[in-house]
């Protein structure tokens, strides 16, 4: 016989699902209702207005996708490539490989330009692959990258884009709630992002945005989204504005109690206070951490202060420490993703998880494991007032 | 300034989500770990093994798909159809139709089946179709049609499929832990559910489970799936037999301890415990039903016990009812749907909510709208020892 399952106490410092607070897990386990309640879809249309603000954007289909930021990616993909049509797609990392994977299964073209791993994509290279590739559609790129820490300059990107006439598709999972993010200032077309990082929700839903001319484009396609379930068209008679709100799928209703309630919090604290919130214990872990002789991988104009990649120190066994934190500490920091896998760890700063208590406790625990001493007095030090 | 949400408490008898558990909404809020944290993994396994008991499968591939219902049953169109593959889809309800879509826009080719809404497929129609089109790949049909309280002859169909070499897509979205279901005895191939109907647990997860022919017929794929999210030649790292575990998406942590704890209260239940007692508790809101002059849509041998479709008595007005119902008692029952909108309900006694107290308060609710008597008692015959 199975019994209940009774998780652990963690405290999740790795590249997301980050900690999350209390009271979204308790909105979370509120009495199920009905997708079609009107209470529901007056919870829903709270959920999109705080979307609309997590986001700055008045786009009116901003809506979370029933399911995890892969399929918010996929959304954005297969409804706004039909087949033939060229995309280019920045990599830096795992994501921009995704990205590939989208666009070569939506029929699309994808001409790749390709930055190295750490490092943020190189405006000038958009701009040399868009002149040499005129009849490119959409440029799709990785805002923040998990899987390195790197933060890309999505205002310059969107306006390149832009100039050659391009809907722009960005990956904001790691980067919604964490660092400055303005999809109608910079442009965005498309956007899609995750609920388990810096809005520190459980994982399960993807929150994603569409501009009127990347509605437009949905809305006058030659040939059917190949997916049912995330065809935009069929979507917005639930979701839409003025919509009839008529059954598509039955919504993931518990989630989106969590995510209603993630989202009060950011318009609680403001989003500007949780950016700088963000940067601030970032500050603290990196002098922690550089004061052990911990190196970052990414330069420091482009370090996500939410996810901290460094270099494993030579001689230590990265399986081992990982596990020693988890087993003496409950604390759980990322391993290294693809072509990083056993060269660096990835620290999360996320969402309730970016605090000073967690700042000195990932500093004490890695002091600790590593054997190696000065790093919560630096961090300490950024602290005093 | 937006509030945190409380939703009412409702008692759920319509088409799904079903009430849910206390039980499964307290695991829901137990703390977030990471998805590839050990435990996390132990946890994953039990639910594999606990589906497989749900689906009465000895299959290895068996797990939950990140995304709700009709995610599910985009995974078995995405993975088993490939362009140009005939495939047989029954229709007799909304469900046909929406698989219908999914075989299109996979490219394959639908030839339909078509019965009345409100009948079970007939097992000849479908013989006749094998025959007259003999390259037929697969067979698809739904088993318990949501949308008209239809239950079909699943092992029967399945018997007819396999004797012209088909593969078999069953949903089983409404049947899964209502009614009797047995995937290895009757050869279905690839099926789908949901977990907010006869599960009771909160909506957003879709059981599936594939046979070692299904997966033969995957890896031997000649294009690739169309959709990355649901390809699973590669959640098979995460979910399979032996996998690595290695990272596709990030999973519903939360979610899938919902799942658990709803598959652990099966389990103690005892599957076969669980379609007695919806049977039961259909026969008397039948009898009730029945002694209020309302009659069920479905012929009696193919009634689903945990979806009693009904014709709305003439001359009252459909959502005035509705309304009345979830006002004054908290009660929400399902409207009609597609060709049924406005002529039928659909009374769910699903899961949690199949119960003796829900039978009552739904016939003395019914009885008080619509100012008829006579349901109670003749339910509270039929509960006489």
């Amino acid at each position: 016989m199975t019994h209940s399952f009774n998780p652990p106490v963690r405290v999740l410092m790795g590249p997301g699902p980050s900690d999350v607070h209390p009271r979204i897990l308790e909105a979370m386990s509120r009495p199920t209702i009905g997708h079609l309640d009107p209470e529901f879809i007056r919870m829903m249309d709270e959920v999109k207005t705080m979307l609309q603000y997590a986001f700055q954007t008045n786009n009116v289909l901003t809506m979370p996708v029933s399911a995890p930021g892969s399929a918010g990616m996929e959304t954005c993909f297969v409804n706004l490539v039909e087949p033939g049509d060229e995309v280019i797609v920045c990599r830096n990392g795992v994501f921009g490989s995704r990205m590939l994977e989208n666009v070569t299964r939506s029929g699309g073209k994808a001409i790749m330009v390709d930055d190295a791993w750490g490092k943020a994509i190189a405006p000038q290279k958009l701009e040399d692959a868009l002149k040499a590739n005129p009849n490119a559609k959409i440029v799709a790129f990785v805002h923040a990258e998990t899987s390195t820490g790197a933060l890309s300059d999505a205002k310059t990107l969107c306006e390149i884009a832009h100039q050659h006439n391009c809907l722009t598709i960005v990956d904001s999972v790691t980067s919604l709630g964490g660092v400055e993010l303005r999809v109608d200032d910079w442009g965005i077309d498309a956007i899609y992002s995750g609920t388990q990082k810096c809005l520190s929700c459980t994982p399960g839903l993807s929150p994603v945005s569409f501009s009127e001319a990347a509605l437009e484009t949905i809305k006058s396609r030659k040939t059917p989204v190949q997916s049912w379930f995330l065809d935009l068209n069929l979507v917005m008679g639930y979701w839409g504005e003025n919509a009839k709100r008529s059954y598509h799928h039955t919504a993931p209703v518990n989630a989106l109690y969590a995510l209603h309630e993630a989202l009060v919090m950011l318009q609680d604290e403001g989003l500007e206070n949780a950016w700088q919130r963000h940067a601030r214990h970032h500050q603290a872990l990196r002098a922690g951490l550089e004061a052990m002789g911990i190196c970052f991988i990414v330069d420091e104009a482009d370090r996500l202060p939410q996810l901290n990649a460094v270099a494993i120190p030579d001689g230590v066994d990265d399986a081992a420490v990982r596990a020693r934190l988890l087993r003496e500490f409950g604390l759980e920091i990322g391993a290294g993703l693809g072509e990083m896998a056993g060269k660096i760890w990835r620290i999360g700063l996320m969402g309730a998880a970016c605090s000073q208590r967690n700042v000195i406790l990932c500093l004490s625990a890695l002091e600790t494991v590593l054997g190696i001493s000065g790093g919560i007095a630096a961090a300490a030090e950024q602290y005093k007032p």
